[in-house]
């Protein structure tokens, strides 16, 4: 494999009972995928834990290193249920300490909000050996250790970290995608994007059935890093479908 | 631990490039989770997996194993791309099989919808000794074999298996829960919400915090299956909040 062609990969790790419980809705998962994608970046896969050490700890140890980077949302606040540092701290086993910078920029922030308190000294913590993501938004930093990336959980938050970082991590190709959508049951078309896939080695044609307005349809995702063979596969597909009688709309539905 | 003690847990495995792309934002996690919570099953993990065989196969054999129950959501359409059960069949070393039962429900459904063709048939296989799951919306039912449910991807598909499943499961005591709102940076209250845990052993206090019309806020969620002691520390939360001169909102924000 040429370097151009190595593919690099992340692991999401959402940290938090509020999502297990289902009281909160996560967009984390998305927002980094799509954020990840620019930056030629595949997240292959995502785990979401409880607040609970040993759960952080096992889903860090296995997912940093199967990947090239590996990041945590949520339990880097000020309360007792914050334990993300603590727990990664103990899977790399590395002390917790007071990060020096960490303390300055919390000091500076809260100057004019109450004073930095036993509590929001708890957000200056790192395992030993961290640099900080900064935050724009709330002063607290994210923190990174190695390849992985500790960030915060409420979201808008999470994206000023991910402004941060963005162009800052090595990546490949980035994967390209043309969506094709169309108002049918998609097993009438199951055939056909079986076999365009199969001649377009390059390519990975995922099809999205949904319904709507009281009539299925499907949206088809044709994915590559090969752009010539993506847009091949794409123009093979419309004509497919145009010769089979069948409207669609490029870009999806 | 006494039967009525006992904790019931679920996995889920949510399957589909998909939501690794960021094209979906998944919407079955907190469906499931909200579902199970009434069922006295606690979600313990979920994996989100790339549609890959292999992948499918691992999260499913280690959940499978450490929780009472492993649902799947995604991939049993009629399309190439949905692999789920024949991931599932290799990883607990099954044949798949053409379901009778299946393959009755679908050629009823397609009788006045174009036919039971060979890719809608794709939808009646299942591993060998598998039970159907109902599925009112749209013909293709959800399989159950041993400890694991294979669900549809399709959020409302996936709603009416649920309901299917309602009162079906085992499980223990409901996960009772409560919530306070409050107009304050959480860090304000870091300490109260870590004595009233400390005080309330069969409690799990949990700090959500937010921030919404350009203000910071936080819903604090007291989490047990002990009624009594919920109230307790439900009380003990509202009397800190009111000393400490804040307004809060039962219910929450």
């Amino acid at each position: 494999m040429s370097k151009a062609d190595r593919i690099w990969t992340a692991a999401l790790i959402v940290i938090g009972d509020e999502i297990l419980s289902g009281r909160t809705h996560d967009k984390n998962i998305a927002q980094l995928a799509t954020w990840l994608q620019v930056q030629g970046i595949r997240l292959r896969e995502v785990r979401v834990v409880a607040d609970d050490m040993d759960a952080i700890g096992e889903a860090v140890n296995i997912l940093r290193e199967r990947n090239d980077y590996c990041f945590t949302t949520g339990g880097i606040g000020p309360t007792h249920d914050d334990i993300t540092v603590d727990a990664i701290a103990q899977a790399l086993d590395l002390p917790v300490i007071i990060h020096p910078e960490a303390r300055a920029i919390l000091e500076d922030y809260y100057t004019t909000r109450g004073g930095l308190t036993e509590a929001r000294l708890r957000m200056a913590r790192t395992p030993e050996g961290a640099k900080l993501i900064p935050n724009r938004m709330s002063g607290a930093p994210g923190i990174q250790i190695g390849n992985v990336y500790l960030m915060a959980g409420v979201p808008h938050i999470t994206a000023g970290m991910l402004d941060a970082l963005t162009g800052m991590l090595e990546g490949g190709a980035p994967l390209l995608a043309e969506t094709i959508g169309c108002w049918i049951a998609e097993s009438e078309v199951a055939d056909m994007l079986r076999e365009i896939e199969k001649a377009h080695s390059k390519c990975q044609i995922g099809s999205y059935p949904f319904y709507r307005e009281g009539k299925s349809g499907a949206n088809f995702v044709i994915r590559s890093t090969d752009e010539a063979e993506l847009q091949s596969a794409v123009d093979t597909l419309c004509d497919g479908l145009a010769t089979a009688g069948y409207d669609f709309t490029p870009g999806g539905i």
